[in-house]
């Protein structure tokens, strides 16, 4: 293993093994030079990943209101919604995005910032009157571990508590690009957005969706809050207009690769590896990408999704290596 | 009956008879004079409070996403839920306070904001798993009028509606304004304001809470959006820094008197005139002012909250009269 304590990690720290346990790092690793092997980009991927998402987990640890008080059950159960685990994959883009083009101050805030939102949208999918979950991340869902009526609160809180990030000056010093992220977070993930595909979601059980309703789904339901990090990091970083539509393109693409990855892995892998219910979505009589294409027809899709993706950044230079790594890594990936 | 359709609102549509219906608007009226007495004032205030409800709710009209695509459901549910009726004491706060500082442009949209917020939370207070009330408004709630899932998702985006509102131009020209309104509105709703007392409002169930504890549950739940509604006002208006201290102090007092007076309201009135299920609190063994200090006694408090809410006003001029009369009519209302 690389020197992580160096970075200012405690190696031992639950957090970190987390990270590692997800992004499954390699055990070579140090500097990465520049005419690196795609073998030695994937490696140096992992590290940056695992990282930031020590940062992101830092800043989400900070963000959470202290526990006290009559309502200390509210914020454990927020805490455990939106710490301790997942690839932090929206706070990763933030990030990277944000320091392609210089800016890193207040970019792991902002990473929370999405991870908090799409922590509350997997508390409330995984309730009893939506898709039902017990079991996230390898450990009971939030419903399961308090109660029904915590895990609405919690879910509806980590919301507020995204928007409340954003708004705060240690976010940015300008309040422009503030309420740019807070705009822009709000329609991704609402009624035209996130919420809007996880409406569809629910709506789709039991009948057969066409493969342009299932993309529209999907690009709502997942997509676009994908493509708000990679566009909140150019906000950040104060990114030109040209290089904004590329952020965006970039974004979208990988968006809709991750979900095409993640119908494959729902159906080929094992809940263990996946750490939530495999096999759920053919269960609930979902439409799925590998009910219509088939396995070997989704992972192709999934990949040509990727090089679009990868095609999106074709202007940018060498410093944007990692994010065309990260879009191979999405569709390789095994949870 | 005052000329009302003089003010460009049709009088026979629903919304002017849901309003009329909740104010109970007298059929006197008219322009009221300088040295109008208490009950010309009152009077003044059902018809202001009348005409700035439509307002506000021809905002909430116009902000609402569009009803079609796969995910109609979604925005039917969220139309549902926050329109057509209800006092708008948060949305009417938000104008009468912009007004009262010269500013108008805007106010009915973050009024409807404030509204929107207001409504994910009843949607959300309302569900099975939380106070599981099939009646809200004289309606059936939404959960019951379409399905859980539904219902946990409308409310869901109307929480991220609100803040898109919040941080949309049309709200106000300078977005130092606006991502104070959204910080605030974040500050008011989250763990540390409304869901927070949501939560300990939960908690409380079977269990006999102190009167500061039940202080502490209200100031929380109902205060702080209620509070923040007039803080919204002074913002959006421009009020310099004594007068929003002045405001902010006014609002907390109207938010407790108000909650107060609801217990009152609960415990003394039928479910037809409430418009909602009566006597649930004592139902569910909850803890409420009636029960610590009597009917007369919660009575008496919340007759003494108004008035400190009134005298918090003191600095301001005549042009405060309206809001002088609403923290009267917060503990004399009906419903």
């Amino acid at each position: 293993m690389t020197d992580i304590t160096a970075a200012g990690i405690p190696s031992g720290s639950v957090l970190l093994r987390d990270a590692l346990h997800d992004v499954e790092i390699d055990s070579s690793g140090g500097p990465v030079p520049a005419g690196a092997s795609p073998r030695q980009r994937g490696v140096e991927l992992r590290e940056s990943m695992l990282l930031r998402a020590a940062e992101v987990e830092r800043a989400l640890d900070a963000l959470m209101p202290p526990v006290h008080g009559q309502e200390a059950r509210l914020v454990e159960a927020m805490r455990y919604a939106a710490l301790g685990g997942g690839k932090r994959l929206r706070g990763y883009l933030v990030m990277e995005v944000a320091s392609l083009f210089g800016a890193a101050a207040g970019a792991a805030r902002a990473g929370a910032a999405v991870e908090m939102l799409h922590a509350y949208s997997l508390v409330h999918d995984d309730l009893p009157a939506m898709d039902d979950d017990d079991l996230r991340r390898g450990q009971p869902s939030t419903h399961i571990r308090y109660d029904e009526a915590t895990a609405i609160l919690a879910g509806d809180a980590l919301q507020t508590l995204a928007f409340a990030t954003l708004a705060d000056p240690a976010t940015h010093p300008d309040a422009a690009v503030r309420i740019a992220l807070v705009a822009a977070l709000a329609e991704a993930a609402g009624a035209a957005g996130m919420v809007g595909g996880q409406m569809i979601d629910m709506e789709g059980e039991g009948r057969t969706l066409t493969l342009p309703e299932i993309e529209r789904l999907h690009a709502l339901k997942t997509g676009r809050l994908i493509g708000y990090s990679a566009e909140a990091g150019a906000l950040i970083g104060g990114a030109g207009a040209a290089e904004r539509r590329a952020i965006a393109e970039y974004g979208r693409d990988l968006g809709a690769a991750f979900q095409v990855a993640d119908d494959v892995l729902d159906a080929t892998e094992s809940a263990e590896q996946l750490g939530k219910t495999a096999g759920k979505d053919a269960e609930a009589g979902k439409s799925t990408f590998v009910a219509l294409l088939g396995i070997d027809g989704a992972r192709a899709e999934a990949g040509r999704l990727a090089q679009r993706a990868e095609a999106a950044l074709a202007d940018l230079g060498q410093e944007a290596d990692r994010l065309r790594a990260l879009a191979r890594y999405v569709v390789e990936r095994r949870n």
